[in-house]
């Protein structure tokens, strides 16, 4: 090509090699995508600083941003809204503070701070504030490692708050640095399996209510826990197992009912509050203690009390208390945030990650000052809001509201709901999670996020919940690894009658150009891969020239297509000159097409393209291609008179 | 464009929606492209039985591949190249032996074994294999944790024979389970930072040998050694130093002969081996010892004697051990397979690293039980080799040879080398390892590069050797999740009469189509970036609306460049759908061009082109904005009718 640049001057456009940008308008630039993609600060610009106030508050402070023009034909929607997510947040909270193996009282305070904190600082409309089933049942596996909840109930008490103080800070932290970013490495194929495995323990640990066992394991694995059943069946209590078989056919003939008309899911939302109501009073009359029902037992009259005083830093247990932290604050956060978010795009609206991590953070910090423990946006819960047309974060205040009532007057009522109407509810809830129908799909679209799903799946029901999880998204990283370190290239034929140049596998009705093979890379070029690449295109190479026996058909030019290559680094660089030494001994020319504008920083930046020469740069492959011909032509005397000779 | 199809006949070429690749196929083309990126078995195929046999023994024992052809032409160079490493052997297997703080004499036995075993089974014609002064270093630090080289000599040798069994398993199994994309991950940045950082720390502590120094620290940090020299300042030998400088300075001037003149490089080659004869007479005729010039002492006469019943696995001392082996064992392969290809790529030859790593692992193998430790091919020794017009891999065997009749009969020769003598050689090797050019270059063109270099250098200088290299690695894998998860994306423009579409920021003379933006995606779109494209499109429509005042710009269609999209998973397509939907709420159509074959699959898979409709997919940009300015103009019938109005 360095011969033929004469022949460039009827080409319009060349490459631009003007002088790359400054390192600091880059850097900003990087740091910018990294860690403000969504560029939350623009709102800002061309403000008067007054504005600007007012719009920092109500960028941090979501509430000032709704309330002023907060009305009462909108209130209407969120009371009834409130009131739904109420029935259902009485019933949730005793029963998954059971989960964790707290006082049931614990979980009825967690509706009341919580909800109030999100409707300051929180910037969806729809999410509900609630416990959440999975993270309470980690927070029992995990904190009981140090302390056993049944010999010093007050001790474990007080870690799951230091647990849950931990939450906090770690989320408003995420939130505050922008690492929003964590959160995606958790996908959709890990929570998927998660989910599912999860919902399979907890149905089977709530096969202990259900047949109403004394005695059972603490551990949390399908083995150990069928072990536990098979071992204790001699207590298996006929009443409680009938109880239990009527409360869950009820709750699933309710979602029956949703699923069938989505009008009826107000049936299905309060079904919960119906199940403890009926349960209680089933209990109340019939005297189920003697009868071997159990039943919650005493609840205190009374709002939260303040419970800072309790936080418990002991470097004995901090170890596992920071562990719960932070492994349930990122799990609450995942579910918590994709839920906010699939809503909020149902209504097309956009949700700020980092901001409502924040939002998070200050509830569970909140949370852990007056008596309550991990709260997130629970799937159920946000969804029966959904439903339930609240418009505002205010169904959050009637929520807090109406439970400050129930623990002011009603919570004793609650002390005859029987434990198997609470297992009946917490085993409905979870069989819906298991979503067999995402799995299939999965496996059908795509092998590697099913083998992801399945890790996460079969780790959190054979071995534990923090193990499944940590294996699986191990893979995930792996994944990423891989597509990094392997990415694909593939060979481009010129399709018949166009300038448009398209891989050669896809379309079987491109052809490849005499001596020229042009390849298409992939992803950016540096340390992980350079190698790889070096390699893969000297064995295009080699199987070009296995298969073109003709002498004249020999490969004498490779044209590289950067127009997907994003960025390069030095050894990306160092790889490329390499590669065409390698290709020049071997009498192959190589030459780069619509390189992007960071790798020709790069490339100007290090003398790559004063080392290769500029005539070795094309803006276009069809460009390119002609100015190869071209030089094909030249260098084939032979062939060239020959074809003159038949014109 | 859905009403538009009819416009779609004069275009010849369309999307191939034909069926997916099966599953089994792919799988194979992946794991291929994982483990076998180069196709080695390719030779095997389409040959005879009996061929293939012979080609798997050459392919497998590479010497049988060289040995029929070899003849005394060949010789007469490989032997002249074996007699100069030999030179240089001796002395860095007395002075790398002393660092490792085992008997010199091991180090004069690793060069015996393995050059034969590396002869037999590697695939590098110019490497030349011997001990390596950094590995020697770490091996002392952390085998030296758990077992003091001074209070139990015997058991501290049995441990680094133990460490280099260790490291022969590893990298014989890295090399059969097709691994080598592990080193990969090594960047060229880390490896430049670890060289400067060690020769830093190798040449502070050589300050012992040439001070003449009887206490010392153990420790290996800048601080520690600079505080160890001025606590014991009043050790200092005037006539060791003097010695040392002398040394030092005669060793240098070699240097700089050679890169005067490049064919003195056996005057270089060779001055370590004049160093070690002259301070031997010095010391022999001075009665050096008698003035405080320490000497090397007694070596034995004798080749190697086996070490195999020395292999030590108590559970006590194996975890620093295996760690031992395993960092060793994957920064030698680091070292000698970059520096194999490197040659090779001079020769216009590749290498096959998964081989090279197994003949690496057979060779410590087979060292560990024959009283060697770590070896692999040294830079200097390599680039000795090469200078000295090697042929094949027979001056590895002369080397071994040269060496067991040095064992056998001038060992004792060398009891009288004084240790300041070893430690000018190893300070003079280490100071041509400090590339601060390289780090310049970085800096100009890579920061982040720039970053893992220093991080490793200073690492190492100010902490330790492994702490340093595992923050730049973890830095450098940092850099490779940052880069899936925050894909570059532009706008793009069209350029003046042509069909060319290209980054607006790059060629300012670029226009873009009114009411259409075309956006350029790279790399794979999966769970870790999903999100991120989501947002990263829509602040792209909102930034180009805020920009266009007039209502007739607004943009109706978002044309989305898949060229660069490698692959996607379930969560990119789910990732599409919603920022589809969310398009569609604002009234803006979405379109996808030029998918690539992995992505088109997932894509029917998933049934998402069902979903969207086929209209919404385009092979080539030009086709998209026609179709979409077609479909603009029929909806805005007013600017149309004035349009023709002017006609």
């Amino acid at each position: 090509m360095g011969t033929t640049t004469n022949n460039r001057d009827d080409h319009h456009h060349t490459i631009n090699f003007s002088a790359p940008r400054g390192f600091s308008k880059k850097l900003k630039s990087n740091l910018k995508e990294t860690l403000f993609p969504d560029d939350p600060f623009k709102q800002f610009k061309n403000e008067k600083p007054s504005r600007r106030v007012i719009k920092g508050i109500q960028y941090f402070v979501p509430i000032f941003g709704w309330i002023p023009n907060y009305n009462l034909r909108l209130f209407r929607y969120d009371l009834l809204a409130g009131l739904t997510i109420t029935s259902l947040a009485i019933p949730q909270g005793i029963s998954y503070a059971k989960l964790a193996a707290i006082p049931p009282i614990i979980g009825l305070y967690s509706s009341f701070v919580p909800p109030l904190v999100y409707a300051i600082f929180g910037s969806s409309k729809h999410m509900a504030v609630g416990v959440i089933a999975a993270c309470s049942l980690l927070i029992h596996t995990t904190i009981s490692e140090v302390v056993n909840p049944e010999e010093d109930p007050a001790l474990y008490l007080h870690l799951v708050f230091t647990a849950t103080f931990i939450t906090g800070i770690f989320q408003a932290a995420l939130g505050l640095l922008r690492l929003g970013i964590l959160v995606d490495f958790l996908s959709h194929s890990t929570i998927t399996g998660f989910m599912g495995g999860t919902a399979i323990i907890l149905c089977l640990q709530q096969l202990k209510g259900i047949f109403g066992l004394a005695h059972f394991t603490t551990k949390t694995d399908v083995v150990s826990v069928i072990g536990a059943i098979i071992a204790n069946r001699h207590e298996i209590k006929w009443i409680t197992t009938l109880l239990g078989v009527v409360f869950i056919a009820f709750l699933q003939f309710t979602k029956y009912l949703r699923k069938k008309n989505p009008k009826l899911f107000w049936v299905s939302a309060m079904a919960p509050m119906v199940t403890v109501i009926i349960g209680g009073l089933f209990a109340y009359f019939t005297h189920g203690e003697k009868h071997g029902v159990q039943i919650v037992g005493h609840l205190e009259r009374g709002i939260n009390p303040i419970s800072i005083q309790y936080l418990n830093f002991n470097s004995k247990y901090l170890s596992a208390v920071a562990r719960t932290g932070i492994i349930t604050g990122f799990l609450s956060l995942a579910e918590g945030i994709s839920i906010g978010s699939s809503f909020a795009v149902m209504k097309n609206e956009q949700i700020d990650g980092n901001k409502e991590m924040v939002a998070f953070g200050l509830m569970n910090l909140f949370g852990s000052f007056t008596s309550c423990y991990l709260t997130s946006g629970p799937f159920s819960k946000t969804a029966v809001n959904f439903n339930a047309g609240c418009r505002t974060a205010m169904s959050n205040i009637v929520q807090a509201v109406f439970m400050a009532l129930t623990l002011l007057f009603l919570a004793p009522l609650f002390r005859y709901t029987p434990l198997v109407a609470l297992s009946a509810i917490i085993m409905s809830a979870m069989l819906g999670l298991i979503d067999y129908e995402e799995a299939i799909h999965l496996f059908k679209v795509d092998k590697f996020d099913f083998l992801i799903c399945m890790a996460c799946f079969f780790g959190v029901s054979f071995l534990s919940m923090d193990v499944g999880l940590l294996v699986s998204v191990g893979l995930g990283l792996l994944r990423a690894l891989l597509y990094v370190s392997r990415p694909a290239t593939c060979k481009l034929g010129k399709l018949q009658n166009s300038s448009v140049y398209r891989d050669m596998e896809q379309y079987p009705d491109s052809t490849q150009i005499p001596g020229i093979l042009i390849l298409q890379l992939g992803s950016p070029i540096y340390f992980a891969n350079s190698k790889y690449i070096k390699e893969r295109i000297l064995r295009w190479i080699r199987d070009e020239q296995s298969i073109s026996l003709s002498k004249s058909d020999l490969i004498e030019h490779v044209l590289l297509d950067f127009t997907g290559v994003t960025s390069i680094d030095t050894t990306g660089i160092e790889g490329l000159i390499e590669t065409r030494r390698l290709l020049e001994g071997r009498g192959i020319k190589m030459a780069i097409v619509n390189p992007r504008i960071d790798v020709m920083e790069k490339m100007m930046a290090s003398h790559f393209v004063d080392k290769v020469g500029k005539e070795s740069f094309f803006l276009n492959l069809d460009d390119a291609v002609g100015e190869c011909q071209y030089s094909l032509h030249k260098s084939q005397p032979n062939f060239d008179v020959e074809e003159r000779g038949f014109a």
